[in-house]
């Protein structure tokens, strides 16, 4: 069962999560003087209309005109009850998606770069530069700059850029520049950090460019708040007064901000963060100041962190392989408004296979961990017979990461 | 804009055109006896329901609540509003299409996938055979083979088998067992006429097992329907009385049934098939009983034909290269009912990246043979100022098709 909500309710607000956060937000600081950042430094890689929503207060956040004739595209975005999943289950609880991987670049991702694609043009920029890891991201930003006829440079991860043809293809078929990163040695694998080092960079030093990041900043969380309010309102329509948790993977925490931000002011929702056992930033890792990038070159940002040149193993959720975690979803953990856990990757990949056998679709290896987490969350309340409603974020679809199931179904697939 | 249908306004029976032809439907013929067959010649291949469905002469067939639970996860699919490729052509033209590229296997063969696994679960069958070209049959096969709990077996044509990995892996995620076709020559690239044989072999061979076809035949027309009933009444909510024209592309003929025939009885409404130059069954073929597959195992069946064993050329669009067509699209392109035109690939492939570069999602290059009659349509009505309103069916997506984009936009694309 979906339930769709007409294309003239699209929240017309963001939903800003800073005034409901327990422990206020720290700000980021200069690297060199500790002092914290102001618009000015940050001028030369965001328009200031982002850099404003970066440091805003105000409880909404209204979104332009231009940016919802876009969004329109796709969104409202659909929430499925997946039934079959439940009955192969055996469980009472009810199992609610939403589902962002109707978005033409295939996941969330297009939510935060339609606005940025916008805003930066808006402020005159005509190129934009940006890193992916897998393509997800990359593919995002090229998608909206093609809608907007801005150029487009993405900085691939290598090891991505050579095993991932079809993801390249996909940000060339939007017009978008892609190159393998790091640029100054062919020989390395590459590092999402490295990437944003690259792209940062070739922002710095170009008048007509500016930079894009597509998760872990305060704005492209605000951006990805459109996914929790809608559900908010379907699971309405399906009769639910709330659901009882809100999962979603994380990496930097782009999608589960994106539907979890919304339920933080009620308090009676359960949150909680799936990641990755090899990279297990805010399972293990501390919470502290660091760069958001591997050379340096980032403001330092409070969130937990595994160090910034922690090099993660190259699981095939290149999206979650980020050595910290966004700001906002840290100091949840850290107030412990929020909870989170971590997988191993085959664990992960009997989820996927699982709910493409029962539901049809075939999700991204980052979004299995959100299904992971929901199967044992449904199995624990099928112990206790508890009707829990559950909603999770498909924060996207598998179709250009089946070279992974092909490693799952050979048996060949790193457990870690 | 979208407009999108609640879950509980999808159809609840198809449409069969078969009333509402203007020359009545020849009977397929035995080709020892060139008399009609009967059910008893199809029943070691197909279950009674889809035999009887295949010579009904109902104006509505009831579509079961089983299938109706399962074409839920997908249905009803949006109807779309190309307002961003509008503005770039300059039309009045108001285009708008039916999204099937949302289905579980990104496009509309689902619709027939579905009924065909649940009327062969209910005769006891536990294994069907196919044949799939590029892959958009044999995974929609392997989708609702996995649903119900029945094996699934795919012969690939072996060109394909050995360039589109993803698509086998994307069965093999169902569960569906794929081997390349021809299988008693590794060294023949296949075509879909010699796949059909082998699954037609290996079909009557086993108690167990029966054939299933995912176009061409009644039936499978039939089951498409659902998409153009669900257009009809999703371009009222548009505010739209009818479209001027119904545009799709056609190789066995299934996409461009499921939206046309609803429409056949409103004669105010044009319908225009759109095929490969390559390819050019309707535009260059002669109407005449030929076999449906290329070792003459299948009943004769009353179509245009290139002839069963002719073999086109290896273009990207790889559903759409059949010698044959739907004997239903055959009667209305012969009584002319239909028109039909042919377009070559490279300028198929312009429209597919003018599609993507504005409205944002990738065709499938089957789909994009109607994109380019559309943007044509269009442009024309450009030039006499008709606010004309144009239906098309966005078969599928392109997403497992990016291979072919690369040749496009190096400059490596077979041309013809």
């Amino acid at each position: 069962m979906r339930w769709n909500l007409p294309a003239d309710h699209l929240p017309e607000a963001w939903f800003n999560v800073a005034p409901h956060l327990p422990e206020p937000l720290q700000p980021p600081l200069h690297p060199a003087t500790r002092q914290p950042v102001g618009p000015d430094d940050l001028a030369p890689l965001f328009p200031m209309a982002l850099i404003g929503q970066e440091v805003s207060t105000d409880p909404w956040v209204d979104i332009p005109g231009e940016v919802l004739d876009v969004l329109r595209l796709w969104r409202p975005t659909p929430l499925v009850r997946a039934e079959r999943l439940e009955q192969a289950l055996g469980t009472p609880a009810r199992i609610y998606y939403k589902d962002e991987s109707v978005s033409p670049a295939g996941s969330h991702k297009p939510n935060t770069a339609v606005p940025q694609a916008f805003y930066n043009k808006q402020e005159g920029i005509t190129r934009l530069a940006t890193e992916t890891g897998a393509g997800q991201w990359g593919s995002a930003l090229s998608f909206a700059s093609a809608l907007y006829g801005l150029e487009c440079k993405v900085y691939m991860v290598r090891a991505s850029y050579d095993q991932k043809p079809y993801r390249r293809l996909l940000m060339e078929v939007w017009g978008g520049e892609v190159v393998p990163s790091p640029i100054d040695d062919p020989t390395h694998p590459g590092s999402l950090g490295a990437a944003i080092s690259d792209a940062v960079r070739d922002a710095a030093g170009r008048d007509d460019s500016h930079y894009s990041l597509g998760s872990v900043l305060n704005h492209v969380l605000l951006h990805q708040t459109v996914i929790g309010l809608e559900a908010r309102e379907q699971l309405t329509l399906a009769g639910e007064e709330r659901p009882d948790i809100v999962i979603g993977s994380c990496g930097g925490g782009s999608n589960l901000g994106g539907i979890a931000l919304p339920f933080v002011p009620d308090e009676r929702v359960e949150l909680l963060a799936v990641e990755p056992s090899s990279c297990p930033t805010l399972t293990a890792g501390h919470f502290d100041y660091d760069f958001g990038d591997v050379a340096g070159m980032t403001p330092l940002l409070p969130m937990y962190t595994l160090g910034h040149d922690f090099v993660p193993p190259s699981i095939h959720a290149g999206g979650l392989r980020y050595h910290g975690d966004s700001p906002i979803i840290s100091s949840l953990v850290h107030s412990k408004r929020m909870q989170a856990v971590a997988y191993p990757q085959g664990k992960v990949f009997d989820a996927a296979v699982q709910f493409a056998r029962t539901q049809g679709t075939v999700p991204a290896p980052e979004t299995s961990h959100a299904i992971r987490a929901v199967i044992d969350t449904a199995l624990a309340a099928k112990e206790t017979g508890e009707e829990k409603v559950i909603l999770f974020n498909y924060s996207g679809h598998g179709l250009l990461d089946l070279s992974a199931y092909d490693a799952y179904l050979r048996g060949q697939l790193d457990q870690f």
